[in-house]
């Protein structure tokens, strides 16, 4: 039986050593080029495979695919197919980047299917319906309990016993390469007798993984543990953005609001979970034991090394942070059931992003916040000179791959740079 | 000049006395019935007036408006077409309805257009993009404040400084009419060692105004106080439902979640801000003085009566709030100038709710927390029953008009019925 994460399998397509994208990923994106307007493509190598050309080529017609499935502006309705169609859409286009293709096919796919990606603008894979960020890893949350409230409870009562998360907003979510400015507000210095208005003086990004739905649920339904990754078509790295100074001043009581919705960045290319089924692993053993709706069976955590660089115009890449998505505490089937018990309806295209996915070592904190302990520990660069939060110019680019006998299943990048304030 | 708004003006239709939908309100809504799709119309006494229907009739080329605008299961296009151009349509529309329209008109409309209000199906007016829910009203705020925290210091820092708001779920907000389940959650008594999981116990309303965005705006664009009302369309009631117990255990430290996205209710019709314009009033004096940003001049808070009354099958309404928009502290041009001031961008469609509006006096508190003090103080229905929290079976209608001079302008009403929860 043929399968596409076979590590065997090879591509009649030279893929470079160390790609993110090689025959057993091929993550779905949008993208466009001078030619050509928004469309369906997959990551290859150091091409795209154009799939609205595939189908019009004929080459889906087994598929039973709708007309111009690939043919728009975002991949929600592609989705909408469910999770088992997709996955045979992703294991007929492995069959055609592979070696063993015929000749005819692999003609017509280099002639008129690729597209070399730096030709290619990457656009948002799709359209954000409802956003939620959860608050779900424990090195994270200890950390930021420790240094604002009391070390010795660092934790609130609530976080082992629920996956914390609340709601975003989903218009201001842009695709990698999108530059953002630094978020003008209201923030009051503790010994400041009123407020002031001007720059975020600590701006922060936040390494996050988010998940993506594929099936629309009714007002009323709940979604299980057991039944969550058929919801979940795959996932993109995410950088929530945070503004620390606003937030501090407006959070209470009813959460972050400006200090968050002035951007938040996604990689463009999402990574299904099928090509991400090599890769589960045990999460940690809660205790206490959550509540029954929480609980669930089999591995739901995923080992994914994730990174963060920063650089400037002047500065070479000084890597930062090195984490990974198995340090969640709770995982993404906890969520979604989360989520979905109160009757909250999904839709496709929705977006649940995990917190801040900080490690146990020092050099595995998702934030600026954490990695310079607020402030008081700078962060050394490549060129001698320090950070404690994010300065105008400063790059912001965080990778994500999972890697395990010889086959590496890759993000790409999430690349952020920000601008001065808009006065 | 002829003026939508002028209270002489008279309909060929009969209204019946007191109606909410006289020929000066006006307001835009999407319908559907047994034998025509979803459209849009508008409401004038007991019938809605099918806008389909009427340019189809070629009633509204002058207008040069796209092809279909009112055919469509959502007003975001029309809603697009902006604050004036929406503005000419109502004007137009108010013309047709005249007494001194011509026969031929008025017999076209009569046979082609009219559909009686109680044949259609009411749908959500509109695709929702983004919900903000804003917190405020001082009364509101302050009995919070007091109950849960210091009597003294009932108001938090930040509250005078800032319209204090939170992101919500858009996808599980529906139109009046909808039935909602009780939600299911985790709650953790006071003196409980672990939470627990069941359906809530303290199931709650806020009434609240949300108003709809008409003007897309970048991702770093600010909208000043001033311009605020111009990316303003119009007004539809909201209940806020929340599970203040699943609320109280779940909020902290990044606000409400699972407590509030089961469902939110609105109203039908979209009352435009132009059939408001007469009943603008002064806001109250804001001390401290708030931040250049959030300053503003002229009127922006509105005179609109607001009711919440309670019944079940078999019991007879009671009404258990008298409140009014204009209780509000931080008016709608301030929210949205906030909102913005930190570059998030606004899609059309987007909804802002005012957070709960008490007033000053003990009948007019917008919710059961506040009606029955936390359960305190349980609230006399009509048969001699009480209630601290809404019941399975309570069927809950919010209700709102603004009234000068013999001119109504109503919002109609928002229906809620509480099903038992889904176990």
């Amino acid at each position: 039986m043929y399968h596409p994460n076979d590590p065997q399998i090879k591509s009649w397509l030279t893929i470079p050593e160390g790609s993110d994208f090689p025959i057993q990923n091929l993550p779905f994106g949008i993208f466009r080029t001078d030619t050509k307007k928004a469309r369906a493509g997959v990551a290859i190598g150091e091409y795209i495979l154009d799939l609205h050309m595939l189908q019009k080529g004929g080459f889906l017609e087994e598929l039973k695919l709708p007309d111009k499935i690939f043919r728009q502006p975002s991949l929600n309705a592609f989705f909408a197919l469910g999770r088992k169609k997709v996955g045979k859409v992703r294991k007929e286009i492995s069959k055609f980047l592979n070696e063993a293709c015929d000749k005819g096919t692999i003609k017509f796919i280099r002639k008129r299917a690729l597209v070399p990606m730096e030709e290619a603008e990457l656009l948002m894979p799709i359209e954000v319906g409802d956003y939620t960020d959860f608050y779900s890893s424990e090195d994270h949350a200890r950390n930021v309990g420790t240094m604002f409230r009391d070390p010795e409870n660092a934790l609130l009562p609530n976080w082992k016993h629920l996956p914390v998360g609340y709601h975003g907003r989903a218009s201001s979510i842009v695709v990698s390469g999108t530059p953002l400015h630094r978020p003008l507000g209201q923030t009051k210095a503790p010994d400041a007798e009123a407020p002031s208005f001007g720059p975020s003086k600590r701006l922060d990004f936040e390494l996050e993984v988010a998940f993506i739905t594929c099936r629309e649920t009714r007002l009323g339904e709940r979604i299980s543990t057991g039944e969550a990754e058929d919801h979940i078509i795959g996932l993109v790295l995410f950088n929530d953005w945070s503004a620390r100074d606003i937030q501090v001043w407006e959070y209470v009581p009813l959460g972050p609001f400006l200090a968050k919705n002035f951007g938040s960045s996604i990689s463009p290319w999402v990574v299904t979970l099928d090509a991400l089924e090599p890769f589960k692993v045990e999460g940690p053993t809660q205790d206490p034991e959550p509540l029954d709706y929480l609980k669930y069976e089999g591995k739901h955590h995923y080992d994914i090394n994730l990174e963060v660089a920063l650089s400037t115009d002047t500065l070479e890449e000084t890597t930062i942070c090195r984490s990974n998505y198995k340090y969640m505490y709770w995982n993404m089937a906890q969520q979604l059931a989360h989520q979905t018990v109160n009757g909250c309806n999904i839709r496709v295209g929705d977006l649940y992003a995990s917190g801040t996915i900080s490690g146990p070592k020092k050099d595995s904190y998702g934030s600026m916040l954490e990695l310079s302990w607020k402030g008081t520990k700078p962060l050394k660069l490549s060129d001698g000179s320090t950070r404690t939060f994010i300065e105008d110019g400063d790059v912001v680019t965080m990778r994500g791959f999972a890697e395990k006998g010889g086959v590496r299943i890759g993000f790409g990048e999430v690349v952020t740079r920000i601008l001065p304030a808009r006065e």
